[in-house]
């Protein structure tokens, strides 16, 4: 079979790392998978910051709200939204940039910063190394700003920890493909209460098959977190780094 | 050297198709591919819409300001951002979704959907096929939302453009990796007025050796279309869906 569409077809979390550090080798061709993905109009609006420091990692988990895989692993990857060296070269064509101001330019560093995630991803896979996409380091988004220096104009976003798996995962099922995929117009009809249900049952099977004993049914542990704002402080965190001021 | 990397060390847009359709299998393996990838606490808020019919696409690619390759490349594939699904399974287990309301959840709906838009992408690629990634469906959500009956909380966030290649495009160069990778802490200095004008001249070599007489510098470009939030209706056709109505 196709080696890469292989890879994309068994998409697992590793949540177990060994303590074997990554080769630069390794390292640069992981980061350069995201370089040469595509951005918006081309902007570039996307920026890396790669921590290896063991001491800023355990710090990384803690404000992630503990998850040890991050101390864990050698390498850490934030991805940013970087609208400050685009708003650089718009200063450098002598115009002031305003886009970064509203939800369209959020989403848009939002989009390009997922797409980085998911090359950083697939070329830490290709090399038999396992990925922890990690979005909890918004919970405390001022934190990771100060400990990674970030300017204004940027917003961390999103993560991967990265390393040798000690422990491989199994896939984790997801909802019927007829959920997701819409031929020609959405199909609202697709995700059904009886579909949930069913889901609900696979996923409970899941947690018990890999023994974990607090693995809540789909449908409840979205209600957990969806029923609010978990990570309430991305609105004025992102205000307090210059984006969405315009209203 | 591993093909995985190779792909994505190679990212480029195709722009111009044949009209040979894709077969059934390799359009399976594209949607497996992001159907496959991860989302924020697996909550699944994206979905696809798979666009084959040929007027459909016309009017798609004049939706997106006119890209006649969205008309020419036989499958269209919108990514939604979509807390409607979501929303059924908080219900389901007897809550009210509200993180559709914040910057928050409009943030992770678009890494997750970046995340599906690479994964195609890069699906694609390795089944020997070219790509365009489109963000120009937001230039008229409201037309996309009528013309693939979106409903409430989703939103058609960004696409893809897929077929087989007529004419291999180049790599676009990027900005030096220095401006992309930072160590430990960002390095606000690495991108000065010296590499944006360096930056400016390399993407005009580019632009000439492509034959493309109305490129301008990278910095003129960013200028033009980041002075102004260009697609404006992002936010109020974001909140017509039911998003961003936190306050």
């Amino acid at each position: 079979m196709n080696p890469t569409l292989e890879l994309l077809h068994s998409h697992r979390s590793d949540r177990s790392f060994t303590d074997q550090p990554l080769s630069e080798a390794e390292l640069d061709a992981i980061v350069e998978a995201a370089y040469r993905g595509p951005t918006s109009i081309n902007g570039q609006q996307v920026s890396l910051v790669v921590v290896r420091d063991p001491a800023r990692r355990a710090r990384l988990a803690e404000i992630a709200g503990g998850q040890p895989w991050i101390a864990k692993a050698p390498v850490f990857i934030t991805v940013l939204i970087d609208f400050n060296k685009t708003a650089k070269a718009v200063a450098a064509a002598g115009e002031r940039q305003v886009v970064h101001e509203s939800v369209e330019g959020f989403g848009v560093g939002a989009v390009d910063a997922g797409i980085a995630l998911a090359n950083l991803m697939l070329a830490a896979r290709a090399q038999g190394l396992g990925v922890v996409p990690i979005g909890g380091i918004r919970k405390d988004a001022q934190a990771v700003i100060d400990l990674l220096q970030l300017p204004s104009l940027t917003y961390p976003i999103c993560g991967v920890a990265i390393g040798h798996v000690a422990q491989p995962a199994q896939q984790k099922p997801r909802l019927p493909i007829q959920t997701f995929r819409h031929e020609e117009t959405y199909d609202a009809q697709a995700l059904s209460p009886t579909v949930i249900a069913a889901y609900d049952a696979t996923i409970t099977d899941y947690w018990q098959r890999i023994g974990r004993s607090d693995g809540l049914p789909w449908s409840r542990n979205l209600a957990n977190v969806y029923k609010l704002v978990y990570y309430r402080n991305t609105k004025p965190m992102a205000a307090k780094q210059g984006f969405l001021n315009d209203k």
